[in-house]
């Protein structure tokens, strides 16, 4: 019988290994997934250092994912009610099993907050199955939104990747009118996203802050109208650069984009009066941050909006944008690079030092 | 020639002394007011000890003030276009010279942030003629916009007083649907405001936390389902008796209306998840405090909403609020201690102490 | 072998017929409720008149519907996980198999306009088993979202019934301000409902339109503050009846409830400029209506709001409303009339002709 | 003395014809525009027809215009505060007189509603002064807002002219969402302008509908992925081209910009469930229309949305977006015919006939 490898976090701060898993049987509505690409992404460097809580090591990271689908057991179909079959390039939602039966879903409509919501790669661990994209095969657990990829190759979506839906959230949240301006601090996946979708969504003015070198001209090709490298000035002389380029007022709005608590005070002091701050950076517990309730919100009368996790319809859009000539075109012009599942670790490495922009494995 | 006579704050942290004044020349498009009633608010107690920034002392304070039109020259008419007379009974509106020509009043439609913005008995002084309703009279300047008191006496109006229009925009923010459940951190006039404002708009639970006893019964008047005293818990315990009646989730919405800093982190954490968080209490610069980005608002998928001043929106709901027999009714049942001019320093003490729920100055 | 019994519709326009049916095995999930009350609404009417497309007939009425547990089978749980239990006193959401797969409910999120909708009493026909509440038993399908009454019996809560999470999803798509002015049109048990609700909201003035005369005592009783007989007066002359009780302007909202075309425009008419209109009356096709454009809704600058259907949010903030003791107390003095099953038909007969204001069913 | 000359419409039927006037005198805050470019748009050709109520004829057409400033009296600022001077090139907001002390202006916020609103060219008359576009001058009263033309030439910023802030604020209206379709009914410059603004804010897909053949090519040419000749199939055959092209849904989002009471129930059958439609075409009264309110809006859940005139946020984004490299190039490609003052008449007929896709006036 066919064997299915992946690499593995065996526990924080353990090198990542190559394991061999059975290949899963499928259960009625389940699917198994060739993967073609997975990526690696700031949550997995967070995952490798053990940061985040609740996640069940030995892990096979990987959450967003693409591939072709090996094997479909029984029903399986996309949102517009066509199965989906074998042979299918297909990507799927890697939040699965949010309940759609509590009061986060079904009062709130806050899916990203149910609390049965499972992630492919995060919290779901090996023992839990080939449940990530650091594989060879992906078990698509019945209840799994799986999508077409219609027009764009698996390569091309994952270069977008997760920070496509979790940028496209952002900008929801930022309600951006035609004409205005946007700063994105942070430019990592998710900031190169915002610039791009920023712009998409008719901004006349993105700024970007941000680092290393190489980022900093990925985020002039994805958009940026003007990057600052974040090392060359200080936060109240970063402030001031905006202030130049936005009239002496500040941004209307700004997404938070880094990781880093202190630039979510950054964020609120760029911003101009009456305007909106989007954070969607802060994804692991980096400690406290003091910031000056009258000065940095209420009296600029400011919104402050956290961005949690993306639900079906971010992904959906994600897939339309990665496979639109127009709006999909920023992601195609990343400098991406490519590794092997055997060499995830050197990935991870690179990723967390920034020396690449966008990482990709291929199994 | 009759003289006017005001309870002026000649220097921060100086008596209040009362001093006369000549009765003004009007202009045309001005008025006279003969001040019926005034109030003393927590903004006062903070002017008095020099914590707000661009103040003109000497001031006559008394932002929001009702009384008779003792004179009116020209053509002075209310949002109805109806002209104001010489004995029409009404308030104004204390927030002047917002210039609907500059870019926050024009195009972010932000006028609490127009930089023309002059508050009478705050930004204006007693150099700039009786604009504060500490006094006998009030010179309505050219601008002013007057509303007529219809269904209400001066005194039923400032009941609510400044606390009104404050507590309305704050209602705006929130966005309050049927059914949810509000929590007011601060009872002062403004959290009282809340509270009653809160219920009138739909929320099925309001609950309060503050201090002292004093403002702890009159919150329950206020409508209030339940009150905590600020100082029997700690705040974590706070947090707990809050989620203790919430289904463990925490309040849909969060007022903060305590002019605390730490309050606004309190707020956060005691919202639910994908909740909101409207901050009406920083009125002043008290410093800084710390929270954790990732924990209090990122995950949360928190809106934080500050909530700056108020325009004639708000005040002329308050007007219409107040006058309303069913929802104006809460105010009419606040404790009330009446001061003269002469005594207005006894007032801002009894204010300041908390020993008074609500203060009114009457000449 | 006991049997429920059941009130049946056999056709359009064919006289309701008790039927006895067999009660119905259990499946996992599945519960059997054992019938406290249901209610005859306008729905039903029209459903007796074949007005409304897709019905499978036969069919047991009855989409609202309270009573006890008699059997649950397997893992039945309310939004909080809570599981269900044998004796617990319920109501269930009337709309089932909404899919939460489909483009409609994950990515438009519009659950309302699922495809796999289906409504016990309406779109469940005999056929599919004991799914209407005009009968001693319903079987609750495996999916339904059931909810405990925990501050209210099943008689309060069918005093609102349908109308009350129908008028709360009204009011959301209303966002009454507090102060604002509200008139609703229609004042059978929807209009009554959004009355009640606009009241709840904070609106200041409700005004209502509609007959006969026991409606409109109803309608005072809930909570308008003005209401006008339907025929005794022209359209042209009722909406000047609006406009002087608004200013001149016309209502900030007005709420269509009536269920004939003719109304949605002479809601626009009534609405002031920039005002909203929310259309919730419309359940059947009753044919065109003619309007202007140009005068009655560019000019005007209005919103108009379809509003269909309801979702479990509306259901679970209807339960929470009618078991609140300040927010359910209108309908606690609604007049009602309580028919048995055998009578279901003069029920029927007593609501189309609008002698009843409320009918209760009670097996 | 010199004089300016304008084309004038002596009366609704009447040739327009050269008429000379004085030059004004300037009060205080005025100043005097040397015309450099003008435009004929399809309010024009109403106003030419005696369409539009409460025009003081004779009339000195134009609306939106741009030139030089010839003169400057006193004080006179953009919204930066920055002084305007002799020589400056701008243009200004023909929107006058909004009072910002109505109840539609301070309570309603819907400057657009102000009865006291004044539109150069179209409810100023001659007898008013030179307040129209079509004339070698514009006396600009006071209280005009006036904004410099930085990064655009008077020509470039009439291109989109009067129906660049209108579709601005239409898009406002729509708030289309990244990769959303948009169709939009009517393809003069209203709807060719949104098109362009339709694709800048972010929609995956832009439909257009309309004629005749020239602007078909000119609908493309702004950015349509599609475009369909209005007379080429039967209105149920075009809903089905829209729904062909939108997963046979209908559009997520429909613009109405036709003037034909029609094509707003065209809209709404050619929305989407539980869509948008905004309604910006309706500007003159050219009768009722037929809809079934169950079919074409309560059971679709839709929301449909006047859109009435603009104020200034429209027009200063206007300004920024013709001046804009990316945002503006649209624009840039439109086909123009220009002609000379004396040619006006001609002008009309060839916007009345649609053989031009966009007029401008060059005195």
């Amino acid at each position: 019988m066919r064997k299915a490898v992946a690499a593995v976090m065996p526990a924080p701060d353990q090198p990542v290994e190559l394991r061999e898993y059975p290949l899963p049987e499928l259960a009625d509505g389940e699917a198994l997934l060739r993967v073609d690409y997975s990526e690696v992404c700031g949550t997995d460097v967070h995952l490798h250092r053990g940061r985040l809580a609740g996640v069940p090591y030995p892990l096979i990271p990987g959450h967003v994912t693409a591939g072709t689908l090996a094997a479909v057991r029984g029903d399986l179909r996309d949102v517009y009610g066509v199965p989906l079959r074998e042979g299918d390039v297909v990507t799927f939602l890697d939040v699965h099993r949010t309940c759609h039966q509590c009061w986060y879903c079904l009062v709130a409509k806050a899916s990203t907050r149910c609390p049965s919501r499972k992630v492919y790669g995060i919290t779901y661990g090996a023992a839990d199955g080939l449940c990530g994209g650091w594989a060879s095969h992906v078990h698509l657990l019945a209840g799994t939104r799986v999508i077409r990829l219609e027009n764009a190759t698996p390569r091309d979506f994952l270069l977008g990747g997760c920070s496509l839906p979790t940028g496209l959230h952002a900008l929801d949240r930022a309600q951006v009118q035609i004409g205005e301006s946007v700063l994105v601090l942070g430019i990592g996946p998710v900031g190169l996203s915002c610039i791009a979708l920023a712009r998409a969504a008719g901004a006349a003015l993105v700024l970007a802050i941000g680092g290393p070198a190489n980022r900093v001209a990925a985020a002039s090709a994805m958009g940026a109208d003007a990057v600052l490298d974040l090392t060359v000035m200080s936060a109240d002389q970063r402030a001031e650069w905006v202030r130049e380029r936005t009239g002496g007022r500040g941004a209307d709005v700004v997404i938070e984009a880094t990781g880093v608590p202190d630039a979510v005070v950054q964020a609120m002091r760029c911003a101009r009066d009456a305007g909106r701050v989007v954070v969607v950076g802060q994804y692991t517990d980096h400690g406290e941050v003091a910031f000056n309730p009258h000065l940095d919100l209420n009296k600029k009368h400011l919104d402050v909006r956290g961005c949690w996790g993306s639900d079906y319809s971010h992904f959906h859009r994600a897939v339309q944008v990665a496979g639109h000539e127009r709006l999909g075109a920023p992601w195609r012009s990343l400098p991406v690079r490519e590794f092997r599942l055997a060499d995830a670790g050197q990935a991870l490495a690179a990723v967390a030092n920034g020396e690449v922009v966008k990482a990709l494995l291929r199994p």
